[in-house]
């Protein structure tokens, strides 16, 4: 675990600065409004906005009802559809506003049985690591995070890292 | 861990969808009332729903004193009875309104000293990953899930998958 | 993992009876005042209260100034010292309250740098397993559980099952 | 895991007294205002506050917009500078005034991708073990523990030891 002796003299270290969110903070973004408390991380906004960057189209479904006030709360940068109870339905119309023309350009993650079909459908798909069995037995990608927990910035630099053929160099690291 | 080199081609990715349930959040449900602040998994209540439209019963005892304003507030989709000093006698009571003949057709999910009574007595019995030595030592399953983060959930789905005699594919996802 | 062909017949399930806390929920309470939050896990509690049982006193100490109204809301079943500098000298007023002749008498746990002249001093001694390395490094009980998930707990069995001879079993158990 | 035969006798213990932060609470600190909430964890304040004491300054850098009434909330020992866009010049102007003339001076910790620059430069650097990839692929210290539940707290006790020269039994015991 630790091959660190590399360089740096940590004998005349004098000041020590720190990212406070994900190095003090566990960097969840928790939010509340009325009885409800939602969270998330903010590594996986960090693999969003990769992606967004890179003109992936980024969006969230929900079976829930999550009441539009704790939504704005969150300041999610992707439209969320909320109460959402075919999920197949829903990504297809999404196709269709974007022009694309099949599941093949479509990358998804779930992690519930209701994600079932979609994670079959999709080009490309993964789950987190605490996925449902039924989830996890469709042909993805089984990340080491679960979810709330890295398990999307990890499929983003997954889906990122395959584009620009650096698969080896990545999953070296991710092993670290 | 990463034997996927499977169906689909990341380089194409135009749209990423993902559950916002369990993959952007940790699926954890939180509700909070006066001073108090509760909080359950969304995959223990996928389980549980999966369990209800097989007609099994699910319902839940607690030693507390929970307050109905925070039960309320849970909407959990089962009867619970809190202030129980007497598991035993719950249930007893329970397998008689439901016309139940004998313990070997209730399951019991426990963790505390005061469910290793009900853990012997139950036909099936599991206890999260994280319950106490002397719940463990009943002969019963050990998830490998913790208590609140999917043991109910696991534990459902061997209920389920027993039935249905799928026990050797079950376990060899389980432990992927 | 699954050593579990036992008793019991999955097949005839009919009801399934859970305990709310630490199998729906993790088993954490969590209680809130004013701007601060805390919380701690029923399973450390079952741990105490078994220690009660047995006439072992138990008390807490802490550097922090927590607030009474914060403490109030915890409803703890032992006594609390708050903005404790010196760790040693109020144990030590306690032993002397309690007619305690020397520390072979007193169990201590903890995890800080301000707790390591205590876990020195104590004739039993425990921390948790995310404890800081120097009270590691003394001569104590590291337990398999971190702090505020159980450590308590286990410290507790530890103490209990010393009393009993029964080392064996309880080690045995607490691998599996 | 239980090499713990040693001093004391379990069997006369008659009082249990625990450090409240850490053993019976996570040693979290969770502040609230208005909509958001933030924690982090004593351990990490322990560490932040044994490098003050060596007269090391530490200092928080964050993207985010934290609003000043939470930080006051957080009532932290240190300077935090909040809505960093470029981490490098906020380093760079500590640096200064700070009077330190090299990047050799410098411990940096971090987790995200806008930390990747000033971890490459920093003379000593360190990352949580649930970093992104592409701050895991600097020369830097991958720490044992997740951000916000001790990789601080790890990180200065490497720079500490590091001094002192005692390395060999800091990873030792860190093993344990």
């Amino acid at each position: 675990r630790y091959g660190y002796y590399g360089k740096g003299n940590p004998k005349v270290v004098k000041l020590l600065v720190c990212n406070l969110d994900g190095c003090l903070t566990d960097g969840r973004v928790y939010v509340s409004r009325n009885h409800d408390l939602l969270s998330y991380s903010l590594k996986d906004l960090d693999g969003i906005q990769m992606l967004q960057r890179k003109e992936v189209e980024v969006r969230f479904v929900s079976e829930r009802d999550l009441g539009s006030a704790l939504l704005d709360t969150l300041k999610l940068p992707c439209k969320v559809e909320t109460n959402v109870s075919d999920k197949k339905q829903v990504v297809e119309q999404w196709m269709e506003e974007l022009g694309l023309s099949c599941w093949e350009q479509v990358a998804y993650m779930g992690c519930s049985y209701s994600d079932v079909q979609c994670l079959k459908l999709a080009g490309t798909s993964g789950v987190p690591y605490d996925a449902c069995v039924e989830a996890k037995m469709t042909d993805c990608l089984v990340c080491k995070y679960s979810g709330g927990g890295g398990a999307i910035q990890e499929f983003a630099e997954y889906i990122e890292h395959s584009k620009e053929s650096r698969k080896r160099k990545f999953y070296n690291n991710q092993e670290s």
